[in-house]
């Protein structure tokens, strides 16, 4: 592949979700700044594209090797703090400052963590976003330039939780909806139509990816009600994110397709619907988001122990782009 | 030694503490058992053996290789989780779903973690039976299936301590139980007949590392009670059980005996108790229990230097089923 | 170098800035006793020059390669101890035996550290210094034995903060104290004329270390306030020791003089004062201070990538006392 800037940068937002292809990272893109201004949330739309491109810009000033900004890997993770960082923290000068400064920041974070876990064999995947994220995010309750606004009260985790615990969809809709919501909140938006447009977009490059964001979705939304988690975050699709991640990670992107690793991208999705409420726990007393930290942590557990459920395959997690059997978009 | 299912599994309480033995860790999980259900708690005695089972037959269903499931390496961390999960949670469906789950993921989270660990030289210890059970005692608090009733209340800690500090023991009877039940706190009792019971067992195989248990726990509790430890958590053992680990670590299972072996052991001892205090009062605003985390930090931090006490003795403490002196029972 | 006893623990205030002069150090060391005799803190006073004792003989007591010994390695973290332990933990018997305990703890936990940091080319800094006492001064709060009158108050992170943030200093003298104190807070004191002593006791060994470290605290002090940072913090310089480390290691130290080398320290500064803000924010209800931790966290993330600003620069940051370009003192 050749660096063209325009399609490089655009496959930033496919590659939150392992793709890359600029057709699925334009309609993500797209999906996303819709989203945000149907909601009147448009330092999102402004917020989003603007923290794609300064980190893909990053890679080209710290002069990366290119096979990974074509690949939209420098991106990614500037894009997501381009949705984020404008969630929680009001529009304001030092705010935006903020979105520049951590979105170039998690360019030369993933390229540290990456060699980090390049020793293990583990890839950062959307570490360096949800490390950078956190610094700023947390540093703003002490700096008056910035208003977290979006931040939930710092509280002690309570002994008895009083908000209702979720009850089945009372309508196919709903029922269909809550996982919609759950894949669009992997970019930090709560719209089941954003969802769509992001299984839609994953569709184009890869079916497979697709379908088990979609089920990872699934698994951690309807998992979490069987638990008792709270009706607000089961329906606003909060548990569902992590899980979706995981699930494309395991089922779609690290192992090649079999039995084995289906039931191990599903136990992924279980088990990350636990480490999913366990992180929104321990950030509590501090006010923070759990981010896509639980997809983080969960992954890493399940790839570290680099097992194989093909004959002669090796396992090495530390990379997606070269590895992986979807294959670019056709446009160079 | 070829696999036996039985007498692998037997080896996994053994294992908790560094030892190969399949009837010293039928007499821990024989002391155990008797120990909950003497104090009512039958779901602990029903708890250990589940946990035990699950962790091993994870390693046979993961084809993982066999030499550690035969020297019950696969067994020790889910062991604990079936301690532990039932001791901070009320019984439910989804308490034993937990303690299923979670006790099988310690199988593969410490291959993971082991590979890790052994670019560094050191291993996981009974590090993926703390981060597994820290996840799913956390998630607990947020998903209504789960009462985690054993769990302290999240508190601010207090800028004074008003519980009175440990006085001496008053008579020698007491004296002798407070180490006692710090060995029993390993596994989360706090019963000194049980600790008793976890000596002998120990001493079948090791005398040696009988003695560095019980040495380790009297310099934890009989040290905390010097620096002002509370009476109630010094009594109990809670001073106890971490250097009581961290003891055996270092003067019997990582460093050929030695002079300077035996000094480090007992200043590792010394110190697992103030990080035990430290742990603890991490852990306050999220009311989370320690579990056997103070002994993997420190004896981590008194590892990782890759010391040598001894002549011709090149450090690698990666793994201890391969070069320590105990030798493995008979039956096989 | 050979090792001379005197002149190579002389070496280690001097290497907590990372220049390997025993005049320098014996200037650093004499400012913060002076600075603390002055100030009433005689404890500091004491606590200084004993740490950087014990943990100098620490290195030698366990036959540690020597020339660390030399270039004053082991003696720094415990010097940091020394000055840290005595400003928040009244004088008692307990807390003099932990100075001496995480002081010399801290020889050991370097070299661990160091191993761990070379496997991926970066050093432990100052952190063996910031582990050790976070978990001596967490414990102070559970044993009656210390009482941590310095810790302030574990509470919950405020949604508003109301003390007011920083205004422009009203005098040129205000102007230049705040940077000055920044540097003395290095050392935790908070007075300009140490931090001045400072900036010439480096300047004797490298004048461009002294310029960055003055750079450093300039950038975070007067960044924070701009930022919105509190009037007090940034008056008495705690936005300004973290960034001045950062600046030095990354304008001074782990990289050859060049434009984009400085540019990278000025960006690390920035970004220190940030994780400055956030480590404050996250230790708030355990009541714990920062201490160094943010220089260390922000100086990894910007040398773990390796990037290179030179021709033929080829980045390996494990160490600094072989590499760096300031030269050691004549005396030996």
């Amino acid at each position: 592949m050749k660096h063209n800037f325009f399609l490089s940068t655009l496959r930033g937002p496919a590659q939150v979700i392992f793709q890359a292809n600029a057709l699925t990272g334009a309609l993500i893109l797209l999906g996303i700044c819709a989203g945000a201004i149907a909601s009147g949330k448009w330092e999102i739309a402004v917020g989003a594209p603007l923290g794609l491109l300064v980190s893909h810009l990053t890679g080209l000033l710290l002069r990366l090797p290119k096979d990974e900004g074509v690949a939209g890997l420098w991106g990614f993770n500037g894009f997501l703090v381009g949705c984020a960082v404008p969630t929680f923290v009001a529009p304001s000068t030092l705010m935006w400052i903020v979105v520049v400064l951590c979105s170039a920041m998690t360019t030369w974070v993933r390229v540290g963590l990456n060699l980090v876990g390049a020793a293990h064999k583990v890839n950062s995947l959307t570490f360096p976003f949800v490390l950078c994220t956190w610094l700023f995010l947390a540093s703003s309750r002490l700096l008056d330039g910035m208003d977290g606004v979006g931040l939930s009260h710092p509280m002690l985790p309570a002994i008895h939780h009083f908000d209702s615990s979720a009850l089945l969809p009372s309508t196919l809709l709903e029922a269909i909806e809550w996982p919609l919501r759950g894949v669009a909140q992997i970019m930090l938006s709560d719209s089941a139509v954003v969802g769509l447009t992001i299984l839609i977009a994953l569709a184009i490059n890869s079916p497979r990816a697709s379908l088990w964001t979609l089920v990872g979705s699934v698994i951690g939304t309807y998992g979490a009600m069987l638990a008792g988690g709270s009706q607000v975050a089961v329906e606003s699709g909060l548990y569902g994110y992590s899980p979706a991640l995981t699930a494309v990670a395991l089922g779609a992107v690290f192992y090649p397709s079999s039995v084995g690793s289906a039931i191990w991208a599903i136990l992924g999705a279980i088990v990350t619907l636990f480490v999913q409420a366990a992180t929104n726990l321990l950030l509590e007393p501090l006010g923070l988001p759990a981010l896509t930290a639980p997809f983080c942590i969960t992954t890493w557990l399940f790839l570290l122990p680099l097992l194989s459920f093909a004959p002669n395959h090796k396992a090495d997690h530390s990379s997606w782009h070269k590895a992986k059997s979807s294959t670019a978009d056709s446009n160079n």
